[in-house]
């Protein structure tokens, strides 16, 4: 089971730190948490996870549960044993992927029917399933399963398939058989009354954590951050929030201002195998013909192990698809998201998270590249 | 430059243990040296090319002189600074590139024109611009532009081939203006008395090392093992000899024996990334299907970092094409012949390389896998 200490509120910004215990160690909020969707960080070594997260990672359910499935899974001892991460671990619900990559996919009331896009196989996802798999992973976080409408679907829609999720989220609750702590997902897109009710009543169910899913789906920047306004005050003070899906520094920072704890997202790997690399200085793009005769570092104000070659060397590796360059790419994308939540708990703890934001929102987005 | 001490003769095999001393480094031959065509032994980095190698390397002069080209590397100081290299390293002449992968090729006295069939830029290579790369380039160890005639060439052409090859030794060897160390080659294909004489002219130009090329390019094992038979007598007994392009294990245990001390070959890299594993109890195909449920490592005579992943681990891995089975497979096979070559030392230095072939080909080929 995990347990959370809210330890300070920024005075400046309302913004939290705390500090989350689990069986396999305590970490400082806000966190964000780099996907391991198949049992790898792609392109990285645990060793090299270690480095370049806090220590908690998130693998992925529907992934796992397809390819190589439980069996396999099971006879390492879980996603921890079969990759070799000895530190924590959250695994999702399989809930997402269910709806947005699986074929034929049919909703009842006892859970998802639907079809594998690789193989044929008929298949069925229910909360009690969900919790099932999630057991063998054996993360100490998992998710309840949940269903994530389109952010354009009708009220009606939204309002039955909320009303499903907390049913689901109540028998998945009493399915779960671990103290693996089981989080609650607060779903509703876009409508203030539906969230609320969402909230409201996964709260009275009862949570160890709060997630909040369906947003960061296709709306803009400004509707998900008035929704994780709107929220911020009615959740819980005592429990972890976590805001799933999202990784782009200026919507955790915002995200963070409005009480979020704990964030996951592909974002800094999967751009980083396309070239995308963040750094203190704003995003670039390592192919671009400026970076042929540079010989400085991706990201000057970030030392890292990967702070040697220059990016004249690593635009070359890019351009000619060697593997190194992903490696080296993904590593520095992470390096950069774990140093800046670094920086954002200790401009929270110094009570000056607004100053901060201003700070770095100059840097990352004005900066002449 | 560097210097070259024959320190034994095992008394079993005629194999020999030598001391290669460079600007760079002392590396004991036998040695094989990996492959890092573009600036990069693919998907390691330079601390994990020492893990696996004993520090000697090479670098293609054709890929680095068309992708990124010589500025961009002449600004980095050469190869070793580009990629961040800081032990030794071997750089060929460009030449069997030319002829095995440039387009509309005509091959010259002056030297080869052809096409860049990556972008059609017509381009020419000779002896004195192999050079000239190559002083770029900043390897310990360079090579002369030679031609290598495919193996079925008629004698006549072979004739006419090597003594234009001999020309061209003679002319880099007046070009060359650093102290790097230019090794001559021997070719000749499968005739014997072309294969002396080219030998015999080009020591008589004289150079600190001696290579084989035009072997290992589609002629019977045996047809090579009789021809390194045959010139192992005939090569100057104080410089190191170099068979070109030959890295698997048999091959190089037979070409030792026949007096060989450098080896180089992409097999151990290329056969990692299509799941191919050198193994102490032989070859092993990561994707077979009786690997799913198997928890022990991929060598268990073997142990390095990467022995603590289950080959049920890494299937899952390769066959979910992630970079991280890949980088794992890659380590392996360079481990395994940094283990093997440095067992063959053993060997020779105790007098049994012969015993040491008959027990490891044992394992090698006939245990039940």
């Amino acid at each position: 089971m995990i347990t959370f200490e809210l330890k300070h509120v920024c005075k400046q910004s309302g913004a939290r730190y705390g500090l989350l215990h689990t069986p396999h160690g305590t970490f400082e909020t806000p966190i964000f948490m780099p996907v391991g969707t198949k049992a790898s960080v792609k392109t990285l070594s645990p060793k090299e996870i270690k480095e370049v997260s806090d220590g908690l990672i998130l693998g992925n359910t529907y992934h796992l549960w397809l390819t190589p499935g439980l069996e396999v899974i099971k006879l390492h001892g879980g996603i921890r044993g079969f990759m070799k991460w000895d530190k924590a671990l959250l695994t999702d619900s399989g809930g997402f992927q269910v709806f947005s990559l699986a074929e034929n996919r049919v909703i009842k009331e006892e859970g998802v029917y639907f079809t594998n896009p690789k193989n044929g196989d008929k298949l069925f996802l229910s909360p009690e399933k969900a919790i099932e798999i999630q057991e063998v992973l054996g993360a100490d976080i998992i998710m309840s399963f949940d269903e994530c409408p389109k952010i354009d679907a009708t009220y009606e829609y939204m309002k039955k398939s909320v009303e499903r999720t907390l049913r689901w989220a109540k028998r998945g609750k009493d399915a779960l058989t671990t103290d693996q702590a089981l989080f609650g997902i607060i779903q509703g897109g876009l409508n203030k009354d539906l969230r609320k009710y969402s909230l409201e009543k996964t709260v009275e169910i009862g949570f160890p954590g709060y997630a909040i899913g369906g947003l960061s789906v296709g709306e803009k920047d400004i509707e998900m951050y008035e929704m994780l306004e709107f929220l911020n005050p009615l959740m819980p003070k005592d429990k972890p929030r976590y805001l799933m899906g999202v990784g782009e520094p200026t919507d955790i920072i915002n995200a963070v201002i409005h009480g979020v704890d704990m964030f996951d997202c592909v974002l800094p790997t999967r751009n980083a195998r396309h070239g995308s690399v963040f750094t203190t200085e704003g995003k670039i793009q390592i192919k671009n013909k400026k970076y042929e005769l540079d010989l400085t570092p991706l990201d000057k104000n970030l030392k890292t192990k990967i702070s040697k070659y220059s990016k004249s060397y690593v635009r070359h590796l890019f351009r000619e698809k060697e593997i190194l360059a992903s490696r080296i790419l993904t590593y520095q994308n992470l390096a950069f998201l774990k140093d800046f939540m670094e920086k954002i708990r200790t401009a929270i703890k110094d009570n000056r998270l607004l100053d901060f934001k201003k700070e770095f929102l100059y840097n990352y987005l004005y900066t002449k590249k």
